[in-house]
């Protein structure tokens, strides 16, 4: 097995982090996902090695700072904002030089039809100003819904927006991305996490209120005239 | 000629404006297109009558007070981001009871892949804040690009996503929107213009950068599994 592509993916014991992982064992990437409980994070890990078919890549299970160590570049942050500075600043040392891909969407507190944006403008911005120039902030994959990305015996049925400061940063993370055969696009500077995040709640509030006969909403860009 | 639905839309002989009467006028929805220039106004209405097809509602044209006396119930804004407020103050006075449709994106002064928020958050929510609550504002329309309007052989490749406050004004907006053949997604409060008034520099982005290969990128939401 290749493992010069592993990646990080830290909460990974989340619906998020579990779905991204699997996708990306399917894809042939190796994972190793990262947790606070270095024990929860193994079980997980086993539990979804069997379910995978044969051939899928690898998925390890670690505590956050051994998982972040263990990725050859990529590092997808998937915890609940309210721990998204808080692990930041712990895996801060074992960055360097590696790309912080920052899934995490700014929720309200109790209503996940609303954002709270932090004072830099997005949790994409934020991340980037916590962990300084060292490190290439990418966001990307706020909008695909967990139950999607779970359910795996269907394609992804949406974009996905990546955003950052650093255009080779960027373009390593939509190749990646593509791996899960979807369409990623360059939707600029970090600054475009401001609307990019703030289209999860709008797509949560369209679930919420039945108003997609589809499974569960994402965006396309540019779809063929239908 | 059913004359009940008349709509006025101000800034109507810039090209999303035209676009617009012209997609309403196909649609049945008699139009009144709005200008500073009541000449220019009334040459433009002329213009895209002569090009319509017989069967198609009437489009007239007068300065921007006029029209909005003439609007049944519906009030377009199109114009200019720098001329969005002086034109709401302008109209203010002969709004009340009327919905005024906010279309406007705060795009950066000489960047058309940046949006320079104003204080309010957003276009709509400024708009909502100057006009008080006895004009109910809602949000639309910001995503489909002008030369997708304007290209009428073609059926618009997007949905549109509507905001605002008030739960009455967004349906019978998206009722209206629905006329031309677009799915029209009830997107939140107007906070969620913060968001939606956001992803047209990111879409005029894809569209300068060649990044898509279909006309002109829009967004869909939750389009069937592909």
């Amino acid at each position: 097995m290749n493992e010069d592509n592993k990646i990080a993916i830290l909460g990974g014991t989340g619906p998020q982090g579990k779905g991204l992982a699997k996708r990306f064992a399917l894809a042939g990437v190796p994972v190793v996902i990262g947790s606070r409980d270095s024990v929860r994070a193994a079980e997980v890990a086993a539990e979804l090695n069997s379910v995978l078919p044969q051939g899928s890549a690898n998925i390890e299970g670690m505590e956050n700072l051994e998982a972040t160590k263990m990725a050859n570049e990529m590092v997808i942050l998937s915890v609940p904002y309210s721990a998204h500075d808080a692990t930041l600043a712990d895996i801060k040392p074992l960055l360097s030089g590696k790309i912080l891909v920052d899934i995490v969407v700014p929720l309200a507190p109790k209503n996940p039809k609303a954002v709270v944006m932090p004072p830099e403008g997005s949790a994409t911005e934020a991340a980037q100003a916590l962990l300084g120039d060292e490190v290439s902030v990418v966001g990307a994959l706020h909008n695909v819904s967990a139950v999607t990305l779970n359910n795996t015996d269907q394609p992804i049925n949406c974009d996905v927006l990546v955003c950052g400061n650093q255009l080779e940063a960027k373009k390593a993370v939509m190749a990646l991305i593509e791996k899960l055969g979807v369409k990623a696009y360059n939707a600029g500077l970090a600054e475009s996490a401001r609307c990019i995040e703030a289209l999860t709640p709008i797509l949560i509030r369209l679930n919420i209120s039945k108003d997609v006969p589809f499974t569960h909403a994402g965006v396309t860009i540019a779809p063929p005239v239908h």
